[in-house]
C-alpha cells in the first residue's frame, strides 16, 4: 500500500487542549496515508511494513497555519510601522500589484513555497492576489511541493491602488469562475477558496456574485474580519446599517453554516480582535473559524484577540502566521506568541480571562486549525498522517530533560527553523 | 598598532533614538580599538591599516545585553507557566543550587557563554548565582571569550530554598569582599558588578554590608526592581516603611548618584514594569539604568514596561535577554519584542503613550545599554568598536531592497541566529 509505513520517535501531540500527549520511544503507524495510531508496542499486524526509527528525535503533528499571505513573503520583516489600512495602502498594495508578472510571480512565489516546505507547516490557507495567472502558478507550485492548502484568488474591486482593483465586479466574479473551473480538478493537494479580500475592497454587487459562485460550486471561504480600529470604523461607514461587521459576510452567506438556507460555508476568518458579542456568537453558531494571528495583530498595532474567550465558548480556532502582518512564517512561533499575548491580555486588559497555556496554544496549532482540513492535528485512529522530526540535538543542555520540557523547548527556541529532519503530509514525504 | 584596522561594508547604525545612520559601502575605522567614525571615502591617513572588506555584509554596532542570568540557560524556552515568586521557587532555585557543583557549573556555563560568542551580543550584565567558586569560572570562561561583562556573584540571605540561601549576611559579605578581591585585577573584559537578588532575598544586614562593600570598591551595582506585581506586594510587606520598591535601594546607597553622601553608583535595574512616579522620578534623578526585558515581562505575565515614558522623561534605558525569563538570548529579538508590547501598551492600556519605532529600539540595544559601559554602541569617533557582521543573502527575497529595509529585516528575522561572519569587542576579533 502506497504510503504506508511506521515511524518510530518520541512522540509529542495534543488530543485535547487541556494537556500533552507524550509516548517515549514509540510508534506511529499509517495506513495510505491515514493514522491507525501511537502505541508503545508495535502490534503484530503492522510489523511487515516499512519502519522509519528516528532514534531520539521529536515527532510532532504538521503545523497548520490558517491564514498566510504568500505575495506579502517578500517584504516580511519589514514596514513594521504602520497600522493596517495605512500598511495596506503603503506597503502591501504596491507589493501586491507585482504579481501581475509571472515571472516576478514564479521567483516571489517559489521562495515561499521553498519557506513553506522547509519549516513544520503541512497544511495552509493561503491568500494570492487578484491576479488568476499569478494565482495558478502558486497553486502548481504547491501542488509541487506536497503540502496541502487552500489557495485564493483574491477578489477586490475597491478601495485599493488602480493597479489591483478589478475592473469590475463582473470581472472579478468571471475570473473567479474561470479560475476554479481551470483548478478544481488539477490538483491533489491544492483546492481552490473563495478570498474576498475583506469587506472595504468588495463592493455589494462583488460580494452578492461571490455568494452565487459559493452556492454553485460549494467551496470554502476565506478572508478578514475585526481584525483593526480603522477598519471596523471604515465597515461601519461603508454599511452603517450592518449591525457588526461579520454580518456583512452573513448577508452574502459567506459566513459559515446557514440554517435559513441549509448551506455550510465552510469559513474561516483572520483575526477577530475587535468582534462584539453579537458577532462572537454568530461565528459560532455558524461555526466560523478564527485564525488567530498575534504576530501579525502585535506588528499591526491592532490590539489582542481575547482566544481564552473564544476557547471558552467553544469556537472553531486556529494560528496564522499571517505573513506579512507577521514576520515569522513559523507556526511554532505563533504557539508563543499566543501564550505571550494572552498573559498580556490577562495582566493588562482583563484579569478574568486567564492566560493560554502550552498545551491550548499547540492544541490550537495542529488540532484546532487541522479541523478546517478534516481530520488533520494528531495521530490518532483515523487522523490523516502530517509529522514534522525535530532534532533538538542541536539545542544545547547541561541536564537531562524530559519529553514535555523538550517539547515546549523545542516550540520556544523555533526548532523548526533549526533542525527539521523529515516530514510528511498525509503520509507523503515532504523532500526539505 | 594592536586591534586597528578598516572595515569596510554597509554600516548600519542609530548615534540618535529618531533615526537610522545608514552608509552603503563604506569604511569604519578602528585605532587601538576606538573607532575613528565612518567615512564614505578611506582618508588617506588609514590607507596604511589592515582592510577587512566584507563586501555587501551588514555591519552593526555589537548588541548590548543588559540583563541576563547565566546559570537559567540551561532551562530557557521551559517553564513557562508560572508568574515570578512560583517559577523562582518553582524552577529557578532548584536550578541554581547546581551550580554549587564546578563540574555542572563548567558544562552549564559552557554553552551559556559559547551561545553569547555566537550572537550579536558583544557586552553583557550578567547575574550568576550566589557561589562563589562558579561565579569566577564564569568570568574566566567570559574572559576567554573575548566578549566584554559586568559578572556578579548573587547575594541572597533570605527567601529562597536552603540550598541557596546563603547562612547569614556575613557569610554573604565576607565571601563577596573574597570575590571581589580575587578577580578585580585577573580579567582585562570581565569586572565584578554587586548583585543584590532582590530585596525579597536580601536582609537589611545583608544591604548594609553591600553598601559598605560599595563604598569601599566603588563597583556597579545590578539588581531587579518592581517586576511583578507579587513581588511588590511582598517588598511592600517588607519595608512597610518604604514609601516605593526603589527607596529600599537607595536606603542603601545602591540606587545610582547620591548627591546627599557625593557618590556615583552605576546601576542598573532590570524590568521597572510597575515603577511609579516617584520611583520613576528618582531613578531619573540618580541616573539608574532601567534593563528593559520586553520577551521576560510577557512570559511571567509580569506586565509591559511603559518605555515610551521613560524616554520622553530622559531615563537611562537599555534591553536585556533575561534569559530565562526570556527564552532567546537574541538582543535583536528583544528589539522587535520592545516596538511590539509597546504597541500593545499604546493599543490595549494608554492611547497617548506613543509605540516605540525601530530606530528608538535599535538605540536602546546599542546606545541605550552600551552606555552603562562607557562611551559603547556605535561607531561614532571616540567610541569602543565593537562590531557585529551578518551576511544576509540567507535571507531569500525577489526584489531589490534599501538599506534600511534590509536592517529592518536582519532584526526582525532574527538573522543574529542565522548567519554572523564576524564579531568585535572594543577591537578584539571574537572567535565565533
Amino acid at each position: 500500500m502506497k504510503n504506508s509505513f511506521v515511524m518510530k520517535g518520541n512522540i509529542c501531540q495534543t488530543v485535547t487542549p487541556t494537556e500533552l500527549d507524550l509516548h517515549g520511544n514509540a510508534y506511529a503507524v499509517c495506513i495510505d496515508g491515514i493514522s491507525k495510531g501511537v502505541f508503545d508496542v508495535l502490534p503484530e499486524e503492522y510489523a511487515a511494513l516499512p519502519l522509519y526509527d528516528y532514534g531520539d528525535a521529536l515527532i510532532f503533528p504538521g503545523m497548520v497555519d490558517l491564514h498566510v499571505h504568500a505575495p506579502q513573503y517578500a517584504f516580511r520583516g519589514m514596514c513594521m510601522d504602520l497600522e493596517l489600512m495605512d500598511w495596506l495602502n503603503q506597503y502591501t498594495f504596491p507589493e501586491e500589484e507585482k504579481y501581475e508578472d509571472l515571472n516576478y510571480a514564479e521567483k516571489a512565489y517559489g521562495m515561499f513555497v521553498d519557506a513553506l516546505k522547509k519549516g513544520a507547516t503541512t497544511r495552509a490557507c493561503i491568500f494570492a492576489t487578484r491576479h488568476r495567472p499569478a494565482t495558478e502558478l502558486l497553486m502548481k507550485l504547491m501542488e509541487e511541493s506536497g503540502l496541502i492548502s487552500f489557495v485564493g484568488k483574491v477578489n477586490m474591486d475597491r478601495e485599493a491602488s488602480e493597479a489591483l482593483t478589478e475592473e469590475s465586479a463582473e470581472i472579478s466574479a468571471d475570473t473567479t469562475v474561470e479560475w476554479i473551473n481551470a483548478v478544481k480538478d488539477n490538483f491533489q493537494n491544492t483546492r481552490p477558496i473563495l478570498t474576498p479580500r475583506f469587506i472595504p475592497c468588495c463592493t455589494d454587487q462583488l460580494m452578492e456574485k461571490l455568494r452565487q459562485i459559493q452556492m454553485a460550486c460549494g467551496i470554502p471561504v476565506q478572508s478578514h474580519l475585526s481584525e483593526s480600529k480603522g477598519e471596523i470604523d471604515f465597515v461601519k461607514f461603508l454599511h452603517p446599517d450592518d449591525p457588526f461587521y461579520g454580518d456583512v459576510y452573513n448577508d452574502y452567506d459567506l459566513f459559515g453554516k446557514n440554517d435559513d438556507i441549509d448551506t455550510d460555508v465552510r469559513t474561516v476568518m483572520a483575526h477577530c480582535v475587535w468582534s462584539t458579542e453579537e458577532e462572537v456568537s454568530l461565528m459560532r453558531k455558524n461555526g466560523v473559524f478564527v485564525a488567530h494571528c498575534p504576530a501579525s495583530n502585535m506588528n499591526l498595532t491592532s490590539g489582542i484577540a481575547p482566544i481564552r474567550k473564544y476557547l471558552d465558548l467553544g469556537l472553531n480556532i486556529g494560528l496564522g502566521s499571517d505573513i506579512a502582518g507577521g514576520h515569522s512564517d513559523s507556526i511554532f512561533r505563533a504557539i508563543t506568541d499566543a501564550i505571550q499575548v494572552s498573559k498580556m491580555y490577562f495582566r493588562m486588559v482583563d484579569e478574568s480571562v486567564r492566560p493560554l497555556i502550552f498545551p491550548e496554544a499547540f492544541y490550537l496549532a495542529t488540532m484546532g486549525g487541522g479541523a478546517f482540513f478534516g481530520k488533520v492535528g494528531c495521530f490518532e485512529k483515523g487522523y490523516e498522517f502530517d509529522a514534522v522530526v525535530l532534532d533538538d540535538r542541536v539545542l544545547p543542555h547541561p541536564q537531562s530533560l524530559n519529553l514535555a520540557q523538550r517539547m515546549e523547548r523545542a516550540v520556544y527556541l523555533g526548532l523548526d527553523e533549526k533542525n527539521i529532519t523529515a516530514k510528511y503530509a498525509a503520509g507523503k514525504r515532504i523532500q526539505i
